[in-house]
């Protein structure tokens, strides 16, 4: 056997333990019995460890080193390389007890999460909150950083991204986003999206997003669509991707929810097959992903072309729709208003949820803010940015399950995958000039087809950096962003 | 570390990957999409082959050589010790190769099954079928037997029991079955149970079997109820153990295979918390797991106090059936009739179904029958010792899921699990002798706490034919079993 096929299966056994751990995972979001938590834990914590200790054993390192020598460097094996090496000197930073100790504690962090949320006491929270703080920072100091903390943090989610682009991208949005939404505060024509609130059937809900993510490309044959607290999209081949909504009383919620995911989904079920189980299968950066759900979700799917096409369907779902017209419903899907809760906030304002995050984190991080204030800080950054203050932890620090996960240190890739999601739409311009006439005509094959080829079909060969600027030809900018939100919300709030 | 915590720490590394590969297979068989079965099948073949090859490590065997000179002969430790000997004696003579490719080839197995038997198709089935018997003869023959290349199969189910019991065991049930079908087929009074059959409301068959299955004693907290083709129950802890029902046009098929499959549940969940994830939790074998089953399913089930309580419940869910008192309900429910389909045959025809396959099994492996002569050679059975023909091998030979898993040599433990349902009840008799009347209050916590305490406390600590002795006071026999059907069967269907 050579190097390069002791290694895949080196790889191949990594794979597997993680496609274990992540169904696990799934499964204990979706629908294991409460009394499964413990043993999950253990589980769980457990698979972890192997398969970390499995990956970055000396062997692989040996491997890694002969199989370099061996592949062509312009061949897709000699990318999987690249790709593994980086994971693994990510992983080796890692002692294996700090990682199974923070699986552990991620499992536990969430039955809490979901118990403390329920019951808006965010006191019974803190003390797991603490611990996930404290091991974020070990872990930053492990993986080591020149200028900040969060940089060690971030690099894991977003290769080569630093705190610094970060504060400077929230400082190119800060005006043009508090300017304009001040605009629309002051004298934008007021919008009414109350028809959208109600008690809605969930039987309906779930057909009409089955219906509109199946047209849109994402493949159940390849996929599910379940509930979740806290929806989000998983998978462990590119044959199997799932996603996860819920039904609320804001009818919005699960259609864009759904759009959201299954971009996501698209994404993940857009690797080549051939790369299945191979750390070149999946989606590049969170950034990148991001990028993908917000194009499903807000650019089509709050676009007045896609509903030209979808609001007959959903009149016939609810009929309680049929009084409106395509006009005043665009609207009502596009109304600004600042909000305590980040995933249904508006595009306009989304970044300044972000914002709030990546700066408590930060804050947290540096031991500039304590865990018990954090509720307090919390509340204070909503009424300086959004002007608003939560009336609840519930919906204040408790809304997000991601640190419960110990996902800390991401956040910006949300505000990243915004303008991104702008930015690649205007580079398809350039090949694709009708897609407002295609999507009018719930035709979205073109659309998907662009995104396959320029996006997914590159899985992780290609890192972030190097793919926007391959598939746009610059850098991560905030000018197309920033165009398109000012010119569709000047228009519908009629500010010219 | 001591000895035993060293060795204590490998087997929850084996456990956690047993778990994993156990959670894949309830996904895969309850709501994996279609497209996932290729990396599902490659997942679960690594994840096996890497459980099998830890497990049988020289290391392992080093630990229990250790071990066995550290612990107290008489601790609950030794008997761990105990049967994680016997457990790692089966699988160090089975090579690691081997292993993988039966895993592999069951998932694959799986879904020609499947597909085979939605389109009544056996031939496509066929070579993996032939596939998995060469299998079970390669194991057969790396375990090792004296007399009958059954006997090394059956031991990894039943420990002890070998083919002669079994051909005694089918040898003594013969007549007395055969003899008293003769004389309900002749003379017995009819019974119509054509009001079980028809369209029934799938959450209504939910409710019910949720109800029912609850108020005998299966936790809900810590557990499920999901749909599968097959029916079956599995866990991969004493607070997570699943169950899987199906909704079909005969109404029986959700009831009584629900308090199948929760009898299956509480033994499982019944198992100390303290031996949790450990080799001393869980089922003993499965004869005694399916004691477990037929006493819920049958001897609670089927009996007229049950229904004295359950019946005005499911006359409120069915209305059709509140034209039958519980007498003519008594008689419906407890119908002999030779039919297809074993896991919905009375009591009574039961055993033949059991018998035909072990004959069958045992032709197959000593080459006696080929696999493609197979479909003759059991519409033949079936119309030797049932009086009818197969009207397709959909529900013939294709109607189990087991051969598709590579369960090969078990399928006579149904026949035990019958026997020793009777046994038991006889003995519990001897402590509560008023198990009718709390059936009619649908008090089941008495019958459910006796259980728990002689059987289910019991986990794996004591081997199958031991606890048979240790409850009963006498081995597995037909007496109590033969007594019973006959005293029941006789006034049912008037023949004294």
């Amino acid at each position: 056997m050579s190097t390069i096929e002791k290694l895949k299966n080196r790889l191949y056994e990594v794979n597997a333990l993680h496609a274990a751990i992540s169904i696990m995972d799934w499964d204990q979001q979706v629908l294991m019995p409460k009394g499964g938590g413990d043993a999950r834990a253990e589980h769980v914590g457990i698979l972890s460890r192997m398969a970390h200790e499995l990956f970055t054993d000396e062997a692989t390192a040996k491997l890694l080193d002969s199989a370099a020598s061996e592949v062509d460097p312009m061949s897709e094996e000699a990318s999987m390389l690249k790709v593994t090496r980086r994971e693994f000197d990510l992983n080796t930073k890692l002692p294996s007890e700090l990682v199974e100790r923070k699986s552990r504690l991620s499992s536990v962090a969430h039955e809490k999460w979901v118990e403390a949320r329920a019951n808006n006491d965010f006191p019974t929270f803190a003390p797991v909150l603490a611990e996930m703080f404290e091991i974020a920072k070990e872990e930053a100091e492990h993986l080591g950083y020149t200028n900040h903390i969060y940089d060690a943090l971030l690099d894991q989610y977003e290769e080569g991204a630093t705190a610094a682009d970060c504060s400077g991208m929230f400082e190119t949005l800060k005006a043009p986003t508090v300017n304009l939404l001040k605009e629309i505060v002051d004298r934008g024509r007021p919008i009414d999206d109350s028809a959208f609130y109600g008690q809605w059937d969930e039987a309906a809900q779930r057909e009409f997003s089955v219906k509109i993510t199946t047209a849109i490309g994402y493949d159940y044959n390849r996929g599910r669509l379940d509930t979740a607290p806290h929806p989000f999209c998983t998978g462990w081949s590119v044959n199997d991707v799932r996603l996860t909504t819920r039904y609320k009383d804001y009818l919005g919620s699960a259609i864009f929810g759904s759009l959201h995911e299954a971009g996501h989904g698209m994404y993940e079920q857009g690797s080549p097959e051939k790369w299945d189980r191979t750390p070149l299968a999946g989606g590049v950066s969170l950034g990148i992903h991001e990028s993908q759900s917000r194009t499903w979700e807000n650019i089509v799917g709050r676009s007045k072309s896609f509903w030209k096409w979808a609001l007959p369907d959903l009149q016939k779902a609810f009929p309680s729709f049929s009084k409106f017209g395509i006009e005043d419903f665009y609207r009502m899907i596009n109304k600004v208003e600042p909000s305590l809760i980040r995933v249904e906030a508006d595009e306009l304002t989304y970044n300044l949820h972000v914002m709030i995050r990546f700066e408590i984190e930060c804050d947290l991080l540096m031991g500039k803010l304590a865990i018990l204030d954090l509720p307090h800080a919390w509340n204070a950054k909503y009424e300086e940015y959004l002007g608003i203050t939560p009336d609840s932890d519930k919906n204040g620090c408790l809304q997000d399950v991601h640190w419960s996960m110990g996902s800390i240190g991401y956040f910006p890739t949300y505000s990243m995958g915004n303008l991104l999601s702008y930015q690649f739409w205007a580079s398809m311009q350039k090949d694709i000039q009708n897609t407002d006439e295609l999507m009018a005509a719930g035709n979205f094959a073109p659309i998907h087809e662009w995104l396959r080829e320029k996006i997914y079909a590159k899985g992780k060969s290609v890192p972030p950096k190097d793919l926007v600027r391959m598939v746009t030809g610059k850098p991560i900018g905030a000018d197309d962003y920033v165009a398109g939100l000012h010119a569709k919300y000047r228009a519908i709030y009629e500010l010219d």
